[in-house]
């Protein structure tokens, strides 16, 4: 096995060269916890980094971000059953392996497209219409619709679905090539229910593991799990559940449209009240650095707490370290409508071990009270059941369709 | 005036970094001639990377293309005289001059979401409506929607336009910001008419100077002007026109879906003879390497040439240099049909001194005969006058309504 290692990349990720990878198979994914936010970038073009797609776990997950998401969503065609999906899983499979280590998909119509990866990762989960259609009913509970909150306003044109891939890249081109071979595949098993794209700040464009800003203007994902820490392994892969899904996690996909007219009313007090941190840096309302522990007790001078208790902060973070959740969003944005008013928001993307022990609990909280409600209304929701990864030689969804 | 340079960027120009600009007016725009393929990319984060906003000429032209470009296009309200064109075009130009250089824009409601402009530019462009709606009737006579082809399919959604902006940035965040202070600026002037929203590969992805690969899987820009020889300053800067045209241009922008269905079904062979370069590495079919100048005389040993007659690069190749066009195109996608078709295709756009002397002919005669419009179908079109560039306390238009 010869995998040319390029150092280390701007996000903190061992990349192997394309060129060292013609036809062999890779091992698990390499995070190496190197992070430096200074040093300069000594990188040669981007675009032929891969991540290993075999392993215990799928990638994509764990990864550090790329800076491209699309997220799509299947329904099954009704004559599809468990011969289908085997052949279906099978097929993207192999081409996930191929396409994300820069190699051409099956019959490609277009292998050149497959050249430049740009550390494209393939990640794929299955929701109740899956199971149901392999006959199977050893479903984990909390496979299901969540539950309804009161802040929510579903469209089922960005909710539910039978199956789900999530394909991210540092190059859109390379997504674009990806996406369409994926959907290729999938035309003879199931039709395409939703697509979600999404974008974070472009790879080189702001220090190494600098926190992304979101299209509110606030730096989102401070407080988030460090991949590759015991706690990290414990907030996201499942290791009680049926066995086709240890290894696996769960995604909760949460379309959020931001209600920018509103949000643009408030003051920077107010905005930073609502969230609980500064605009300008992310430090908490009682701290100086982006990093720093809220403190949740402290209190003004007139006696209020000086991060509220409506903060989304507050709300969002749980009491119990077991209920928290690893989250992994981007930014979309369609373009302003005719009256001039932005389109944009969030593809929430959330993993997590058990949706209902560690998801449902915290979006509680913040539908009984989190000003950022206000500001943000949910349009879509799903939730997929992430299939483990697999080795050389198996295929995604073995243990559960094999 | 303290500009502090900060080297060779990956695309060959000269950028300045936001810290050194704070508030100081920059000259025209530099473009070096420097290009390296090879030189590896030592620069820091490229997000507060600044093209200069003042000069002769609007930026987003003569610069190396930025990754991204959302264009849009708007419809004056009917109540908009003069007056009210001319508060339009010095909002649009003094938030334009801010945020292309890493400073909010006025009453920006989100000012840390200026700080990384990652080579912004906003290029402003009229339609024939617009100088209706200002009582004026010194319009170009190639002001004025192109004479229809054989081959357009146009979508009344994705056409025409009394007023248009380019905005371009290696950052899609940058984009989203930007398009929504220009189109909250813009909301008492006029509604929006469409938005598109185009990507090439991300910036350092690819080696500099790299010729960008569309989602048909070619290489797409090789014969492309240079920016700064007197070739490009002749085909794309108006010296002969309106007083207030000097130094602007003509921007031709039109949709064109790709039928990746039917290019799916030709062979690789069949493919390169549509295009008349090979799909690996862009060369001419008589030629080893992108950048040789095609044989059209070459003759196979049947007889027939080796650059069939019906080729795309034979039709689009003007005998006469003076019909040049420079082209500045991206990609867009818009994720998979329900049946799992692409929706994919390209945001042309071209800059030419003069649309019926240079861009019409080469049109007509690509629709004469060009194997590519089997596979290509235009679905927009919209042509403007680019305005002049404006000069530190000038604005964009000043000469038209000043």
């Amino acid at each position: 096995m010869s995998v040319e290692l390029r150092g280390v990349s701007r996000r903190g990720l061992l990349t192997a060269g394309v060129s060292g990878l013609a036809g062999v198979a890779v091992g698990a994914p390499i995070t190496a916890a190197a992070e430096s936010n200074t040093e300069p970038d000594l990188r040669a073009p981007f675009g032929t980094d891969v991540v290993p797609f075999h392993g215990a776990h799928q990638a994509g997950i764990d990864t550090p971000a790329q800076a491209f998401a699309t997220f799509a969503a299947f329904d099954l065609l009704p004559e599809v059953d468990q011969g289908g999906l085997i052949r279906l899983m099978r097929l993207w499979t192999g081409n996930a392996e191929r396409l994300t280590q820069g190699r051409p998909a099956l019959a490609d119509t277009d292998p050149e497209l497959a050249r430049q990866p740009a550390r494209l990762t393939i990640t794929v989960g299955v929701g109740p219409g899956f199971l149901a259609a392999a006959g199977l009913d050893d479903a984990p509970s909390w496979l299901r619709p969540l539950p309804e909150f009161g802040v929510d306003r579903l469209e089922e044109t960005w909710s539910g679905g039978d199956l789900a891939v999530q394909v991210c890249s540092d190059d859109p081109v390379a997504i674009s090539h990806a996406m369409r071979m994926l959907s290729k595949d999938a035309r003879t098993f199931a039709e395409v229910r939703w697509v979600q794209r999404g974008f974070r700040h472009a790879s080189g464009s702001t220090p190494a593991g600098a926190t992304p800003r979101n299209l509110m203007g606030q730096l989102d994902g401070t407080s988030n799990g460090t991949p590759g820490t015991p706690e990290f392994d414990a907030q996201v892969w499942i290791r009680d559940g049926p066995d086709w899904l240890i290894g696996g996690t769960s995604l909760v996909l949460r379309r959020i449209r931001i209600e920018l007219e509103e949000w643009d009313l408030v003051s920077r007090l107010g905005k930073e009240e609502t969230i609980g941190r500064r605009l300008t840096d992310g430090a908490p309302l009682t701290g100086d650095d982006e990093h720093d522990e809220p403190d949740f007790d402290a209190v003004n001078d007139i006696g209020f707490t000086v991060i509220p208790d409506w903060s989304h902060i507050r709300r969002a973070r749980p009491d119990d370290p077991g209920q928290r959740i690893f989250r992994r969003s981007y930014n979309y944005d369609e373009g302003p409508a005719p009256d001039g008013h932005a389109r944009t928001g969030m593809v929430f993307a959330s993993f997590q071990a058990d949706v209902d022990a560690q998801f449902v609990p915290i979006q509680r909280r913040l539908d009984e009270l989190d000003l950022l409600n206000t500001y943000t209304t949910p349009i879509g929701s799903a939730v997929f059941a992430v299939l483990p990864g697999c080795e050389p030689g198996g295929w995604l969804g073995e243990a559960l369709l094999g």
